[in-house]
């Protein structure tokens, strides 16, 4: 197969006036390059063997656009496009992969300092763009956040899109500010001391400008996917495919430098070979670049990060947001159904899964295996993500659902958690407004058929309460309020945010991540003990979701115990031994043994 | 989920006239039991939850016919039916689980005795039957083999069937003999000291006589077969199949002390859950009855046979027979592609796979992975076995095809690899009856279809060479020829399979199965010598695979090597050193270090 690093796929500009144009396009029988004067035949390009055409062009330069011209067929961009002007149904261009890079000194920081800012470029800054998000860098390296994690950037339809619906996995969004937009932004967020993690979508193509089936078999009818037929990752001329996704891992991870990557919905790439995709792209993004892989998979199977399954370095753990979610708002709807007794969490916090075997309710089926032995930063947990928001009928987010010591005690819970901790965008000062599905698609029955699908699922709302995706208002509602218009509590929301993150960076016991020297201990039905320990030191949290205050009992392990912060002010600066302590509404209390 | 074992699914008599019946059918509403008299109604079940009716019956007795009646719907047999006494289509019967077992002291053997024998019930004996299988249980003890192989005995529709096209998991081909029969054959096959393996397929039902979707959600449509929709062993209920299966091969190896059970072609089960049902059921069956289970797989996967994989004892290792199959007849059809060297020969006595991860140009994609440190009783290998035999258009065995030297040749090749052997039905005396596809469906569309499809599948065969799967003459050919008329031939090939065995039994090095103190050396492109060692003694074995006699040049270990037995009859009686063989064509030696 020899090299996964695919940088020779595309068009590769050369310097001095040369291009390289290559492309898979097995069944085609001829290939060619059309530039876009009109009426110009196709540049006839060679055939490589193993399907693979090329052409290596003269006098040509970086901007230059170029569609491919497969046997009969039509001009089609390029799958391998690096860049798309004028969108995804329109021609593909040379770019130059020359960046002055000042990061020279930059180190990718160990998984275990990772704490995520998940956030979307359209919605996050003023402008919409990467330079709009450059902007906020200071911010964020302010507020002790170690790594911004973008949601998708390949191309897509339009210029308002999650990006779970890109059709070019190698171009950078042109309304972001295509690729040299997002180099500018790695480069900022590095020269801040920032990972950068990019989410990227291996499960399928969307809906709209997805002309990668007409070069090859990237899709198979063998299995399905929730978007139509599966990538072809395990049926004939699969390893052209594998070579084409794995080399855009690399791509994002080398010429990007891209500190990780986030795989989208993994649970969706269905591959029943015995060498699997996935476990051979984590390998290669590990060896070839030094990046993190964390996988997003609702199966709560520990072989997505074990060395012989997908090899994965960590995971999204959803089941820690279900279960918060539930003890903090009571919803019991879908898969909310399965969550929600302080039992669960105390499982969240000691096996990483909170099903790891046993019968679901929702699922109708028993689910997921045990992690025990797993290790800390082997686990993304949060309280709110894209998804828990944007994918309810009206974007609502968690600020907006309880009061404020409710989230003070979500942030407490996931900050102080053994896992490595994602914050959605907005929610370190309660953002109010929503974060709802958009689109901005050029194709009438799309969109139609989008909106309709919207509405239907949310049968407990009428029409007219799901917003349209495609109007552009629901886009421009979740753009985030300007800092200078947040009220005074959002501010004491944000400082407060930031004080958690110092104390999880500078508590020993909180900065080493080991479920095995996690112990949770369930104080009654609302209130939860968690100890952590490591050999520098020794910390006990304790969490109380009770609507009212509470007086616990708590058995302190031997010797003094002094509260390093709670979230309501005052409960007692010293504890030890078997003690009475009493716990407001919805609230925190961090001790750490003297 | 409670105990795998499902003793208490189907109709299940007490005694003393008490009868209980159960069936799962959970979006049924109602459930009743009918009766075979017609006009009376059907006897109401009690819903017991999780989708289960049952009813206890008073002055029932073995042989009461019945049905099961489900909501508005048709009278159904029982999915859990264990007899079927008019064909798939008819009532099941209640039956009477007491057998006058005789095997009290039968242990099964350690895998690594396994000598498999594979036959098909309905051509291997004069009767067509279990007894006629029984009738010939000496012959098979005094050729040295040590299980039998059942193909699949599950009912299927009519009397002739290969059995893949089983609708009634638990219940035993009424024209074999029903449920005692196959007791009578395992009890005596016990009593002559012979294991008994059986063929089961949890991939797929048949297409004729299956209910089973009208009683729950059995299939399901996110996953495909070849046959259709796969077996449902990961969506929502799908415990409930799970529970129907496992408790399938608990059924087999706990009351009818089945020794060990083979999986048919496991790769089209898809399951994508935490824990996987394969796992699930080899860890059930090993730890409730001590038996063995081996998967048929063409993943080429090492997972196959992990712990933490799907944890079956031993897999179908097809690529040795391959390998054997085009250096005997040069034959490069199809996945025959693949194979034909002697590197690959080697590759596979020492790697299990020949394909362990390199490109197949057949699957036209990389295929397999290393099976390096893996035990030799985790592979199942042959020259012959039922698929490779009559998934050709003729069914020609190898004795059609390749002249009794070679014949003697694939037998060495085999029997003393550091494998288990598997013979098929005849092949031990060249039987020269073709192994046809053939069926008795009852539906003439199915009849026509499957007609249709057999001649499709032979693209270079007219429709006439092709002959009908239905037609009874296609099956009645496929019978064993009796022993009294055997040519003299076939009777000395039968001695020398006798002789190899015992060899195989009695020569230490042979009988210890270990990939790793194997050597596998090509002496140019036509021999081989593999070496294998133990603690107890060391052997060596030629293997020749030339058209021609040839001259090689071997470098034996230190010492005296002593002729243990050749196909031809001359190779020298002692060799040491660099010393020059003279093998005979398509022929091998064995040597043991004295």
């Amino acid at each position: 197969m020899g090299a996964l690093k695919n940088d020779r796929l595309g068009a590769c500009y050369l310097g001095d006036g040369q291009c390289e144009f290559r492309v898979w396009a097995p069944h085609a029988g001829a290939a060619g390059v059309r530039l876009q004067a009109v009426g110009r035949p196709p540049l006839a390009m060679t055939a490589e063997g193993n399907g693979y055409y090329s052409l290596r062009m003269e006098n040509a330069a970086p901007g230059l656009r170029y569609f491919y011209a497969l046997g009969e067929g039509m001009a089609r961009p390029d799958p391998a496009s690096r860049f798309q002007p004028a969108g995804v149904h329109g021609p593909s261009e040379v770019t130059d992969r020359e960046f002055a890079w000042t990061d020279k000194g930059w180190i990718n920081p160990p998984l275990q300092q990772y704490v995520f800012y998940e956030l979307h470029v359209g919605t996050f800054g003023d402008a919409h763009t990467f330079d709009g998000v450059v902007d906020r860098l200071p911010y964020l390296k302010d507020l002790g956040v170690t790594a911004i994690e973008l949601m998708p950037v390949a191309q897509f339809p339009g210029d308002r899109n999650w990006g779970y619906d890109g059709v070019f996995p190698y171009a950078v969004q042109n309304s972001y500010g295509g690729p040299q937009g997002l180099k500018r932004l790695v480069n900022a967020a590095h020269g801040e001391g920032l990972a950068v993690v990019l989410d990227v979508v291996y499960n399928h193509l969307g809906p709209e400008g997805n002309y990668l089936r007409e070069f090859g078999p990237y899709f198979t009818a063998r299995h399905k996917t929730p978007w139509g037929h599966g990538l072809n990752f395990d049926g004939p001329e699969s390893d052209e495919v594998r070579r084409f996704f794995i080399g855009n891992a690399l791509y994002w991870t080398t010429e990007f430098h891209i500190d990780a990557l986030r795989l989208d919905a993994i649970h969706a790439i269905v591959d029943t070979s015995a060498r699997p995709f996935l476990q051979e792209l984590a390998t290669a993004v590990r060896s070839e670049s030094g990046a993190y892989v964390v996988a997003e998979s609702d199966l709560n199977d520990v072989r997505v990060f074990k060395c012989d399954g997908l090899a994965c370095d960590s995971v999204w753990g959803d089941d820690l947001h279900h279960t918060l979610h539930v003890m903090l708002t009571g919803e019991r709807d879908g898969y909310y159904a399965d969550y929600g007794s302080i039992d669960d969490l105390a499982k969240a916090y000691t096996g990483g899964f909170v099903y790891a075997g046993q019968y679901s309710k929702f699922r109708r089926r028993r689910h997921g295996n045990s992690a025990r032995g797993s290790r800390g930063e082997q686990f993304v947990v949060c309280a709110q993500n894209h998804d828990q928001i944007g994918n309810r009928a009206q974007g609502d987010r968690l600020s907006t659902l309880v009061d404020l010591e409710s989230l003070k005690l979500a942030a407490g819970a996931v900050i102080f958690s053994p896992f490595l901790p994602l914050l959605f965008m907005g929610e370190e000062y309660g953002e109010m407004a929503p974060f709802l599905y958009f689109t901005s698609h050029g194709d009438a029955d799309l969109i139609e058929a989008v909106r309709r699908g919207r509405r239907e699922e949310f049968s407990g709302f009428t029409w007219q309460e799901v917003p349209d995706p495609q109007d552009e208002r629901s886009f421009l509602q979740c753009c985030l309020t300007p800092e200078e218009l947040w009220t005074p509590a959002q501010r004491s929301l944000r400082e407060f945010y930031r004080e958690l993150l110092r104390i999880r960076r500078e508590t020993p016991a909180l900065a080493h991540l080991a479920m095995e020297q996690t112990e949770a201990i369930p104080l009654g039905e609302e209130t939860l003990l968690v100890r952590r320990w490591c050999e520098q030191g020794e910390a006990m949290l304790l969490l109380h979701f009770g609507r009212d205050a509470s007086s616990v009992r708590a058995a302190c392990p031997a010797g003094q115990w002094r509260k390093v912060m709670d979230s309501f002010g005052d409960a007692p600066e010293r504890i030890s031994g078997e003690c009475e302590i009493t716990l407001a509404r919805r609230a925190f209390a961090l001790y750490e043994r003297v």
